[in-house]
C-alpha cells in the first residue's frame, strides 16, 4: 500500500520550493461534470434547441475542445479515470457500481483531490460520486475535505426505476460528509442544492485565502430527469433540455461567485461530461451530434465529450482546438499548473495539457484505447480508429459483436464513423491490432471492484 | 411589368428623407454564402475536424442562429429567395438551372441589390450566380454594379463531371460583368480570386465614400472540390475540409479589409449557405450535424443552415439565438437597416430580423413551407413539422414517397426528426395539413423558369 504520509511530505517540500521561487499564486480549479450529456447537447456544439448561454459565454471567452475523450463510456470508470489520471482497468473500477456493490476506489489510488490537498488546497466534491458508497470509498477518504451529494446514480432506486427492484436497493441516499442526511431527496432540487453548496464552498475558501479544488459532478441530465420549477417545462427541448438548462444556470452561478469573490482570473474552470448520451432513452437521452452511437458503446458518441476551458487572461478566448485530450489528462494538468510534483512511481495514462490551454499548442498525437468494461474494443492512433468488437444499442443491436475483419475509420475525414476503409488499408489494420495486443499485455489489471 | 424608374425615384425620396432626419450613416452589408455547406460543418456548430477560426471568431463576437432556413434545398431557388425575399414559386425559379436553360430571374423581381443600389449603394456579386446565364438574367441586369464569377455550378462541365455530357455543356465560363473572360478557369483558385475581387471592391467603395453591398456566393464546397496549394491536403477533414478552410480564410480576409478600411463597425456581415450538405457524395459532401438528411430533401438537413451575423457594437457578442429566420428575411432586414422603404405592392415572404440582430429579441413564431421544386412537401409552425411527402437519398431512398398518414415531428424536442408523433396528435396533423392547402391556394406560381 502506498504511503500517504511520505507522499504528503514530498508534495509539501516541492510546493514550498515553488512558492519560494516566486511563482504565481496557486490557481484554483473548478471541474464541472455533467452526467450522460452528449457531444452534441450544448448550443456551442451545435444543439439547436437547448439554451446554454453561460456555457456559450465560457466557450466564447475560453477554449472549446473537439477531440476530448472520456476514458470510459459509463459512469463509474469514467469518474475513476478522471480523478486518478489512470485507465479504469488499473484501478479495477471498470464497471458501474450499484447499491449492492462491495467495491470502490482503492486506497492505493492517488486522486486529484489528494494531490491538491497535499499542496494546501481546500477540496470539495459536490454531486454524484459513484466510486463506492461504503465508508472507506467515500470522497472524504480520498482527498476531499467536503462532500455533499448522491453516492451513485439517481436511477438506482425503486422510487424512480421499477427495474431496480431486482436488487432491492435502499432509499436513494443524500450524503453530507460520511452521513446520510436525507433519503429519496426531491431530485428536482439537486442541481440547485449542489450549486448553493458549491458557491458556499468557493466563498469560504476565498475568505480563508485557501486555493481550492471544486469537483462538481451533477446528477443531471442522467435519467430520471428532473428540473426545479424555474426550469421545468421551459426548454424548447423538453425535460432533457430543462435539466441541461438548469445546469447551465448553475454554471452561471459558479462563474458569478468566482467573479464576485475576485478569483475569476486565478481559477481554471472546466466543463465536460462523463460519457455519451443515453440514446436508448430516446427523447430522455441526449445527442452525440454527428458522432455515431452513445453511452455504453466504444463508438465516438460513447467516449467523445464537450470540454470547455475558461480562465480569463490565461486560456485564450474564442478558440476551438482540435488538440487531443482525455479525462486522464486533468490530473497531470492540474498538478503542473499548481506546481505539484507527481509521485515518481505513479503510472499515469494522461498527459499535461497546459501547453494547449495556455499557449494554444497543437498537443500530442492521439493515442486512445476504447474499453468496454475490461476489454479493449477499439483503438485510435492519429486519425485512424480500429474496432475489433462493437455494440450498437441505439440501432437495436445491443449484443457485443466481434469484428473480424476489424472496422477501420479515418476520424479526421469521417468523424461520424460512416465509411469503413479497412479493405484499403490492411497495414494500418495490422498495426492498430498489434497496438491493442501490446497494450493489453503491458497493462496490469487492478483488483476488480464490483 | 414593374416600373423600375418609378421605383428608384421613390426610393431616393425616402432615403433622402432619412438622411435629412440625421439618421445613422447607412450601414454596409456583406453576405457570405457557401455552397452546399451543412448545418454541422463549422467548428462553431460542432464539427470536430474542420478548422474555421475566422468564423469561430465571428460567432464568438457575433450572433449564431440555430433556426435559420434556406427557402429551398437546392442552389437556384435558394439564391432566388435570398435575393428577392420571396418564395421561389413566386419567381418561377423552383429548379436548378443548367447551361441549356433559357430561363432566369424575371425582370419583375426586385433584388436586394436593386433596392440598395437605388439607395446609393455600390453593389457587387462576386461568385456563383445561378439565376440565369443569358445576358438579361446576369447580376449586372439585376442591381449589381459589378459581377465576377461563374454563372452556375462548378460541376456543369464535362471537364469535372462526365455525366454532364448528356447535355453537352460549353466549357465552364468565368465572367466579368457580362463577358466570359476565361473558359474552364482553374477551380483551385476560385475562392482566392473571389476574395481578391471582394477586397478590391470593399476598398474602392470605402475610398469613394459609398455605402456598399457585397454578395459573395462562393463556388465551394460544392462538388467537384478544390482548394489552392496553401490549403490543399491540409485539413484533417480531407479535401472537403480544405475547401471549407479556404473559405474561412477568405472570411478572415474580408473581415480584415473591413477593419483596415475603418468600416468594421458600420458593416453587417452575415455568413450562411444555400442548402444542406450533398450527402450522397459521401466524404466529398458535408454534414448536417444532428439534423436528418441533406441537400435536395425537405428534412431539416436540407433546409436548415448556419447563420452567423457580425457587426461589432451593434449585434451582441457571443450570443446563440433560437430565433426563427429564413433567407427571405435578408432583404427586408437590409432594407430596414438601410432605411429603404419597400415598394408597397411587393409580396414578400420574409420579415425584418433587425430586432433579433440588434436587440436579441426572441423573434416571430416559426412558419415555414418546405418546397420540393413546385410542391410543398412539409410545413413547420412553431415547433411542429408535418411531412406529406419525403425522399431520403442518403438512406438509399431517392424516390418521392407520399406520406399518408403524414409524419409529425416536434422539432424542439426532436430536432433530428427521429420520433414521429402523428398518432398522438391528430388535431395538429389536420391543422398543419390545412395550412399547406391554404398556402398552396393562396400562392400564385410565377412563370416557370427552366
Amino acid at each position: 500500500m502506498w504511503s500517504r504520509l511520505r507522499f504528503w511530505g514530498a508534495v509539501w517540500i516541492i510546493v514550498s520550493g515553488v512558492a519560494a521561487a516566486g511563482a504565481h499564486p496557486k490557481p484554483n480549479f473548478v471541474f464541472l461534470f455533467a452526467d450522460d450529456l452528449g457531444y452534441g447537447d450544448l448550443a456551442s456544439y451545435g444543439h439547436p434547441t437547448i439554451r446554454t448561454p453561460n456555457l456559450d459565454r465560457m466557450a466564447a471567452e475560453g477554449m472549446r475542445f473537439t477531440q476530448f475523450y472520456s476514458a470510459a463510456n459509463v459512469c463509474t470508470p469514467s469518474r475513476a479515470a478522471l480523478l486518478t489520471g489512470r485507465l479504469p482497468i488499473r484501478s479495477g473500477l471498470t464497471r458501474v457500481l450499484f447499491p449492492y456493490s462491495k467495491g470502490g476506489i482503492p486506497d492505493s489510488e492517488v486522486t486529484i483531490a489528494e494531490l491538491l490537498k497535499g499542496a494546501g488546497y481546500a477540496t470539495a466534491c459536490i454531486g454524484k460520486w459513484h466510486l463506492g458508497h461504503l465508508p472507506e470509498y467515500l470522497p472524504t477518504r480520498h482527498g476531499f475535505d467536503r462532500y455533499f451529494g448522491l453516492p451513485y446514480s439517481n436511477d438506482m432506486t425503486t422510487a424512480h426505476n421499477p427495474r431496480a427492484a431486482r436488487y432491492n436497493p435502499p432509499p436513494l441516499p443524500l450524503m453530507r460528509g460520511e452521513r446520510i442526511i436525507e433519503e429519496e431527496p426531491d431530485q428536482r432540487y439537486l442541481t440547485r442544492r449542489y450549486t448553493e453548496e458549491a458557491v458556499k464552498f468557493i466563498r469560504e475558501a476565498v475568505r480563508r485565502r485557501r486555493p481550492f479544488f471544486l469537483y462538481l459532478p451533477y446528477t443531471m441530465p442522467h435519467v430520471p430527469l428532473f428540473a426545479s420549477e424555474r426550469f421545468r417545462g421551459k426548454s424548447p427541448r423538453g425535460l432533457y433540455g430543462d435539466a441541461v438548462e438548469e445546469i447551465d444556470w448553475s454554471v452561471g452561478e459558479i462563474l458569478r461567485a468566482l467573479k464576485e469573490t475576485g478569483v475569476e482570473e486565478n481559477t481554471l474552470v472546466m466543463f465536460s461530461s462523463d460519457n455519451g448520451p443515453w440514446l436508448t432513452k430516446e427523447l430522455d437521452g441526449g445527442s452525440a451530434g454527428l458522432l455515431r452511437e452513445g453511452k455504453a458503446t466504444t463508438w465516438e458518441g460513447g467516449h467523445r465529450e464537450p470540454l470547455i476551458a475558461y480562465w480569463p487572461g490565461h486560456v485564450p478566448a474564442g478558440v476551438t482546438t482540435q488538440a487531443f485530450g482525455t479525462m486522464m489528462d486533468v490530473l497531470p494538468t492540474f498538478a503542473a499548473l499548481a506546481g505539484v510534483k507527481l509521485p515518481e512511481d505513479l503510472a499515469l495514462d494522461g498527459a499535461d495539457l497546459s501547453g494547449v490551454l495556455l499557449r494554444n499548442e497543437p498537443g500530442r498525437e492521439p493515442l486512445f484505447f476504447y474499453y468496454f468494461r475490461e476489454e479493449v474494443w477499439a483503438v485510435r492512433r492519429g486519425p485512424w480508429k480500429l474496432h475489433v468488437k462493437t455494440r450498437e444499442p441505439a440501432s437495436g443491436k445491443p449484443e457485443a459483436a466481434v469484428r473480424n475483419p476489424p472496422l477501420l475509420y479515418h476520424l479526421g475525414h469521417d468523424p461520424g464513423e460512416q465509411y469503413n476503409v479497412a479493405a484499403g488499408h490492411p497495414d494500418m489494420v495490422e498495426e492498430l491490432r498489434a497496438l491493442i495486443t501490446k497494450h493489453v499485455e503491458e497493462t496490469k489489471p487492478g483488483e476488480p471492484q464490483r
